[in-house]
């Protein structure tokens, strides 16, 4: 973000394919009905900035095709120049699940990336992490109010004392009692919980605050640990040492306070980029975010997997209208039928509350000229880049391999941030096109706008500015080397401005089981 | 909470009902086989405190009958004086819904009850506030970050020039955008966080910050307002006359405090007990809740309406399996088949999430000696002590009507508080038997204690003692009137023991449709 960008004087579209049937204007504020492109071609709408105009005459049922994709079917007909609106463009179908070609499309051989380093913390399990913190679980929500207290006191009296832990946080959710603990989908938050609690950011050290009366045992958020050694790290507000409430807080802050001193001896170190774990995803996007920010994101995923590192991408519902573009990439057929089992599951459970994948886009999608789940997903995948899907892990499910691993969530932007985190993420690089604040507690996210507009409107919240690749000034390429050195300083420790303000998103666990 | 109780030196069991066939000790520490009752009946098993003993010889398929209803058939022969644990007991099924008495049982006679007061903030609208909170609402959990930070700068930089303001709130919540909105479920949340924001507690003053892309637009959670009127109570992070994070914040500071300035002008007068809409709700119970801390909130719900007031039930799976007992209580048959139909609702539900209402009680529940959901329910209900059921509400849905309303609600403690507070309540009464440390931010919370030995171990957690009950020291009406004078007292603004320690619970939305 250095000087202001030009405006553009001359209208400037986009558009990716040969095939494509429409473009994107590129222009801040739209372009009006008569305005004439380079190449001759003129409005005869009005078009808003990212919004669709067509390349050619369409006659109703003619195929709406960009990125060489089919977005959908004209409503009626659209003639060259017009503005292509939602209301122009029929959905059509999501791509049966039942014949697409899986691992059938090798990634293209690279060569590895070698010599790009971070400072990170080391963790015992080879993890490694991008911050110091003393993380501190809830097994339940009933605990909260306690749990708040006490995480005032230690960042008020103790944090001081204690100068290389960068912070507490209480990772705080409304699962754990008053829920169907083994109903079927119960799996999901808890696991998401489990791991959350692993997260390498956390330094190894867990410290579980219970109540006693809970459906969700505080030792089960600690699966692969002895009874013991579970024990050793859980308090329960009802265990009847704790004679009064300053009792229960003093009996946390003696907990916090060993882990606090383990936490205090650990020093950066040198690490290679590939003890990365990065995680991608969208919220607020518009039509620039598969023609800026998406691919200059999919540029330095590649370059992370190139480096041996971890890349996350998420996000069923926006990739289920694009799942035919991601089944042949993957390393094998056995990956390509897990990725399918997702989009599945995530069929069945929209269809179960009578609804489906059209409930995506949003208002804000549509006014940036995202004309349906489809455009939505086709300019979504493109954070994957190009590697090959070496893993696909279910909502929550902790990543145990390297590459680039689709970690199916849904596609709400605190929801996904949740499970990135309990996957094992630990720096975030989330693009938007409307704008938002975002930020983790656990992770630093780095936030890449779309458009130049909102890159200097939001000139304090944005971290990397992508609509340069739309007005020409920068490629996507060169974007991509930027975000992928932003990753590796805030890996590092530098701030991205949503931890500068402090900023900080609620935990949101998915929970697709009932309450009870 | 006064001098410590005696501690009991003989054997003592309580049971309700002539035709009961179990009773449970009340004996803190439980009794060891071979010990005999006054009466002569001697334990065959050890039995914890809270647990049921066997009163008769039952054989295998009779039934276990507390309350005078029956809780289930025993598993196995039962002897008299042998332990009658969750094991020995088949939960039977739930009572049918299409068969039931509706409305034949008219509530007794009783005087009406006058001259009872609090003193309040009356609002514009009728309705009477127990506090004077500015609250914060927001549309879609992006801006939580912005406006907690603007919240801590309230707290510390304007609260102090408003001192008749008692605290600023943001309700913050994980709902708003990645949700599916228009499944038929999704009115809930939706009405819920509608409803939230025109608590009395909040004066009648409603900012809601939204970030501008997200599904639940901000203007729809005031759907009574004129568009203008809506407009000017919503702030957008996305407005385009915001540069920079620091003018949002300013322009959220702006809006705020022409709020705070209002709600200081306001002050507590006196107003009828009719004025006050109560909450009640229990959570971690144990065999206890349904013989001392319940019986006794119930008898304060028939005060308080026998003044006039409002008291609100709740939680669905707890009234399930005793919904016999309330149908013939609902005052009309429409009343009777609103209540049925919540009923049919959570059924269906639960199982499309394939669990039941069994997923209910809580180990904490059973460690207290509740056998299954029955002897829970049979518990639970008596909060709502013996007037006529005048509405019931969906979730979410804001009370219109005075007297005694069925608020449908599921049991998660902190589900229940967050409908209810939707459903306009200004004062909670919370029984608790294993222990909770639970407050809400919005509204005060008076927790009882069903056991003795809590009251005196969390001496500055629980307000009020009902463990006194079983000890035979005081009777359920005594501790009713306790209970009554506390709700005044706490609408008056008395802080109960979580205001005290700022305990605080978050929001939790009951979203019954699919995220996306």
């Amino acid at each position: 973000m250095d000087a202001p960008l030009p405006t553009l004087d001359r209208p400037r579209r986009i558009e990716l394919d040969a095939r494509d049937t429409v473009a994107i204007v590129v222009n801040s504020g739209g372009l009006k009905a008569g305005a004439t492109f380079d190449d001759g071609l003129t409005l005869v709408d009005d078009v808003p900035q990212g919004h669709k105009v067509a390349l050619v005459d369409m006659k109703q049922g003619d195929a709406v095709v960009r990125y060489g994709e089919i977005l959908g079917h004209a409503v009626r007909d659209l003639p060259k120049g017009s503005w292509v609106d939602e209301f122009s463009v029929e959905l059509p179908e999501a791509p049966a699940l039942d014949a697409l070609p899986l691992a059938t499309r090798p990634a293209p051989v690279v060569e590895p990336l070698e010599g790009f380093t971070f400072e990170g913390y080391r963790n015992a399990d080879g993890s490694v992490g991008t911050r110091n913190i003393l993380a501190v679980s809830e097994s339940v929500q009933c605990v909260a109010g306690v749990v708040d207290h006490v995480v005032e006191i230690i960042r008020r009296e103790l944090l001081p004392k204690y100068p290389n832990v960068d912070d507490v946080v209480a990772l705080s959710h409304v699962y754990g009692c008053g829920v169907a603990i083994n109903a079927p989908a119960a799996i999901v938050p808890i696991r998401t919980l489990q791991n959350l609690a692993l997260n390498p950011n956390f330094g190894g050290e867990v410290l579980v605050i219970g109540l006693g009366c809970e459906k969700l045992r505080p030792e089960r958020l600690m699966p692969n640990l002895s009874e013991a050694d579970a024990a050793a790290n859980v308090l329960s507000l009802q265990d009847e040492r704790f004679v009064g409430f300053e009792a229960m807080v003093a009996g946390i802050l003696e907990m916090a306070e060993e882990r606090l001193k383990k936490l205090n001896a650990r020093r950066r170190e040198t690490c290679p980029a590939s003890d990365l774990v990065v995680g991608v995803q969208c919220g607020g996007s518009d039509a620039f975010s598969g023609v800026t920010a998406n691919p200059a994101v999919g540029f330095a995923a590649d370059l992370i997997v190139r480096a041996g590192g971890t890349v996350m991408f998420s996000e069923v519902t926006e990739v289920r209208d694009a799942v035919h573009l991601l089944t042949p990439r993957c390393a094998t057929e056995e990956v390509g039928r897990a990725l399918l089992r997702e989009m599945a599951w995530y069929d069945r459970y929209l269809a179960a509350g009578e609804t489906d994948r059209a409930a995506n886009p949003s208002p804000g999608n549509k006014k940036g000229g995202l004309a349906n789940v489809v455009e939505k997903a086709l300019g979504s995948i493109v954070k994957s880049g190009s590697s090959s899907i070496s893993a696909v892990l279910a909502p929550g499910e902790k990543a145990v391999t390297k590459g680039l691993i689709y970690a199916a969530t849904p596609a709400s932007d605190f929801v996904c941030g949740t499970l990135q985190l309990a996957s094992g993420m630990t720096v975030q690089v989330f693009t938007t096109g409307r704008g938002t604040p975002y930020g983790l507690a656990a992770a630093p996210v780095i936030k890449v706008a779309t458009r130049s507009d909102l890159a200097r409107r939001w000139h304090d919240l944005m971290d990397v500015d992508a609509g340069v690749i739309a007005t020409g000034e920068a490629s996507v390429e060169e974007v991509g080397w930027i975000i992928f050195r932003e990753i590796l300083a805030a890996a590092s420790g530098k701030k991205p401005w949503s931890d500068r303000w402090g900023l900080r998103n609620s935990l949101a666990l998915f929970n697709p089981a009932p309450v009870t």
